[in-house]
C-alpha cells in the first residue's frame, strides 16, 4: 500500500486504529479554535489578550492549512473533494484568517470565521453515533414532504395572524409593519414569547391568545409525522430467503414473490 | 374543445403544463402583491414612496381583476363559483383597491386587504405537496373531535386558573380583571410565557407553577391523539380475496395464503 | 310515570329531547352568568353598572336556587345529591349571593364565587364529545403512574436546580430565596420564560442553559407515554365468542380460554 | 436472625411492614430539613428565626448522622456502603452542619448542603411508581444514543445561530459575546424565551424567526424517539414455546396453535 493510499485510510477513514486517532485529534483541535475564537470574542478577554488570541488562530489556520492540503494530496480526485460540501469548509475554515493578515479591518469576515463551527459536524462522523444519527436523518428525510408542508401552512397562518395583529394593534402599540408583526406571531406561534412586543388592546389580546392556542395545538404534527417516520424505520420486518423482501413480522408468505417463509425466520430489526 | 374549455383546464387545473405554469405565475403575482403590501405597511418605506406603491397596487388590482372576470366566464356555473370560497377570497382581493380609490380615507380596509393573503392557500394546492397534505387533513380532521375536546377542556382551566389568579393576586399585581387573568392563563398554559404579566405574590407564584406544569404535561395530549391519527392514516392495508387477509399496502401475494393479490385491489383503511 | 320521574329524566339525564333542551338552556345561563363575573370585573364596567350587575346576579342566584331545589326535590336520594360532587358545586354557586347580602363587605367569597365556573364541567357532559372525552380521561388514568413519577422527577429536578441557582446567582440577582429559585427553574424547565427572573452570571446561564435543554428534551417524557397508551387504546382487538377476551388482531386462537376464533371473525375497535 | 440482620431489613429494604414504615419515617424527616433549610432561605423569616434554624438544623443533623452511622453498621460490607452512591450522599447531607459548625463563615458550603435534596431520590425507590420509574427508566436509557445525537445537534446550531447573531447583532443589541449570543440561542431554540436578550436588527429577527422555527419543529425528535422506545418497551411478547408464535404479554394460551403456554414463561423483549 503506497503512502498516500495509507494517509487516505488515515485522513478520511474511521475504520482504523490510527484514522480514529487522527480524527479525535481533529475534534480536539477544532473544539480548541472554536473556544478560542468564543473567548476572544468576550470584550474584557479579547482586548486584554488580543496579540495572544492573534498567535494562537495563526497556529490553528496553520495546522488546517496543512490537514487541507493534505487532503488535496491524498484524494484520489482532489477537485472532487475540493468542491464537496466539506472540502469547501475546510477551505472556508483557513480562509479567513488569511484574509485578516491582508486586510486587517476587514470585519464582516467573522462571519465566514464563524463557519469554521461547521467543521465540527465532519468529526460528529466519527463516533458510533452514526448508525443513529443515520436513522435520525432518514426518519427526517422520509417526513421531509409532510414538515415542509407543516412549515408552510404555519408560515401562512404567521403572515396572516401577523397582519391582522397589524391593523388590530398599529404601530401605536409597538406592531409598527407587517414584518414586525409577523415576527411578533413567529414569537407567539413557537411559544418562544419573548416578551418585547406584546398585544395591549383587547381584541389584539383574544387574537394573540387565538394564536398561542394554536401554536400549542398544533405542536402536535410536526411530532406525530416525526414519531410515525420513526416507527416505520424501527419496526421489525421479516425478510424473504428468495426476493429479500422485507415482510410483516407474522408473514407465512413473502408478500413480493409469494413463496412461503422458512421455518426458521430471520427477524430482523433495522439495526438500531 | 372551444376556448372556455381550453381556459379553464389551463386556469382551474394543475394536470396539463399550461395550468401548472399559470398557477405558477399566478404564486409569483401574489407573492410580490404580498411582498409590496408588507414593504408599505413600514412606515419609513412606505411614507417614502406612497405614490410608487399606490401604482403597483393598481397594477396588481387590475391583473387579479382580469383573473377575476376570467374565473367568471370560463366557469360552468359562474355563480358556483361566485359564491364559492375561493370566489368570495378573488374577489375580496380586489375590492379594497376599488374601494380605497372610492373612499380614500378608510384606513380599516386594511382588514380586508389582508384577507388577499388566503390567496396563497389556492397555490399550496398546486405542488407535490398535495398528496402530503391530504393526509395531514385527513388526521387532523379525524382528531378532529378529541382536540375539540382537549382545547374545551383547556378553556375550562384556564377560565378557572385565571379567575383563581384574579382572586389571588387582584387589579394591584397586574390581574386587572377576570378576562385580562384568563388571557395570562393562555400566556403561562401554552407555555408562551411574555411575561408582561407575571404573579407578584408568593401563592400567586404557586398558582402559576401549577398551572406551567399543567401546561408543560398536557401538551401531551394533542400530540398522541394526532400521532395515533397520522399512525392509523399511514397503516392503510390491502386486503386478500381469497382469505380475507389484510396485507401491508404495496403486497403482491398475500403473506397469509401466498396467492396473488387481484389487479383490482380493494384498499381499505382500518375504518377509523 | 309520576311528574317527579318524569323530572327526574328531564333534570338528570340527556336521552330525551327535553332533557337535552334543558342541558343547553342550563348551559347558556351557566355561560350567560359566567359572563357577567367576567365583565363585573373589568374596573371600568363593573364600577359604571355595578346596580345593574348586581340584578342580574340576583336573577341568576334565584333560577340556580330553583334548579337546585329542583334536583333535591327530584332525586330519589336526595342526600346522597346533596353530598355529591355536583351537589356541592350547585350549592357553593348559589351561596356566594346568598352570603354577599347578608355580609356585603366579605370580598374573599369571589374565591367562592369562581367555583361557579365550574359548572360548566357539568355542562361538558352533554355534547357527543362524550365518547372522545371518555376515551381520554382512560388514556389519562392508564398513564397515571407514569405521569405521576414523571412530575415527581421534574419536582426534584426544579428542586435542585432551584437551590443551585440560589448558590449560584444569590439574592443580589433576584433569586431572593430557595423558593423563589424553585419557582424560576418551574418557569425555565417547563419553557415558558416569562423573563421576570433572568440569570446575571456566567455560571447562572450555563446552568440556566442547562435546565432549558432538560426541559426541552424531557417534554418527550410524558408525550411518549400517553401516546403510547392512546395508541393502546384505539388499536384493533379480535373478540372471543366464548370467553369475551380481546385479542390480536390476527389471532386464530383465543390467548384466554384457548379456543379456535370463529371464521366470521367479530372485529371490533373500541369505538373511536 | 441477628440484630444487625433484622436492622438491615427494616432500613434498607422496603418489602416488610417495618421497613416501609422506616422509609417513610426517612421520607418525612427529609421533606422536613429541605422544607426548613427552604424557609431558613428566604431572608425575612431566616434573619428573625435564625437561632431556631440552626438549632432544628442541629437536630436534624444528629438524627441523620445517627441514620448514616446504623448503615454503615448494619452493612455487611460497610466500605462499599461509604463508598457507594447513596453512601457518599448520606455523607454529604451531615456534612455541611459540621462544618459550619467548626467554620462558622464558610458560605459556599450552601452548594454542599443543596446536595441534601438529592436524598430525596432514594425515597422516589419507595413506592409502587418503581415498576413504572423503571420502565421510563429503561425507555430513556435505550434512546439514550439517539437523544444525544440530536442534543449535539442542537448544541451545534446553537452554536453556529448563536455565532450568526454575534455577527448580526453584535455587542451594541446586547449580544455582547459569542458564550453570550450562544446562551440567547439556547434561550430562543428551546422556546423558553426569557426576553432579557431580544435582536433589534432586520436581519437578526429573520434569523431569530429561523432559530424558533427549528426550535418549535426539532422538538418532535426527541418525543419522536421517545414515543418509540416507551411503545416498544410496553408491547413485551411472550414466546410459544411449541410454534415460537410471539403472543401477547399476558396471554394464556397460543393465539397461533391454541397451545396453552408454559408455566414458565419465556419473556422477552424486542432486544433493542
Amino acid at each position: 500500500m503506497s503512502l498516500r493510499r495509507k494517509l487516505y485510510v488515515i485522513v478520511f477513514g474511521t475504520e482504523t486504529k490510527a484514522g480514529r486517532r487522527f480524527d479525535l485529534v481533529l475534534l480536539w483541535l477544532i473544539l480548541a479554535s472554536v473556544l478560542a475564537v468564543m473567548l476572544e470574542s468576550i470584550s474584557s478577554v479579547g482586548s486584554k489578550y488580543s496579540e495572544l488570541f492573534f498567535r494562537i488562530e495563526l497556529i490553528f489556520t496553520v495546522i488546517f492549512s496543512i490537514e487541507y492540503l493534505l487532503r488535496i494530496f491524498i484524494s484520489p480526485k482532489p477537485l472532487n473533494y475540493i468542491f464537496s460540501f466539506w472540502g469547501l469548509i475546510d477551505l472556508i475554515s483557513i480562509l479567513p484568517t488569511y484574509l485578516i493578515v491582508l486586510f486587517p479591518n476587514f470585519h464582516y469576515l467573522l462571519i465566514i470565521r464563524s463557519i469554521r463551527l461547521m467543521r465540527v459536524f465532519r468529526v460528529a462522523k466519527l463516533v458510533r453515533f452514526t448508525a443513529e444519527g443515520k436513522m435520525l436523518g432518514e426518519a427526517l428525510k422520509s417526513s421531509y414532504y409532510k414538515i415542509s408542508t407543516f412549515l408552510f401552512t404555519v408560515l401562512i397562518t404567521v403572515t396572516v395572524m401577523g397582519t391582522v395583529m397589524y391593523v388590530v394593534e398599529g404601530p401605536v402599540n409597538g406592531f409598527t409593519s407587517i414584518p414586525q408583526s409577523i415576527y411578533w406571531a413567529v414569537i407567539t406561534i413557537t411559544t418562544v414569547g419573548y416578551g418585547d412586543i406584546v398585544p395591549s388592546t383587547v381584541v389584539g389580546k383574544l387574537v394573540s391568545s387565538m394564536v398561542m392556542v394554536i401554536g400549542y395545538a398544533i405542536i402536535a404534527v410536526p411530532t406525530g409525522i416525526f414519531t410515525v417516520e420513526m416507527f416505520k424505520s424501527v419496526s421489525h420486518r421479516t425478510e424473504c430467503k428468495i426476493c429479500k423482501h422485507k415482510n410483516e413480522s407474522l408473514a407465512k408468505f413473502c408478500s413480493n414473490c409469494g413463496n412461503p417463509i422458512n421455518e426458521h425466520l430471520e427477524e430482523f430489526e433495522s439495526k438500531s
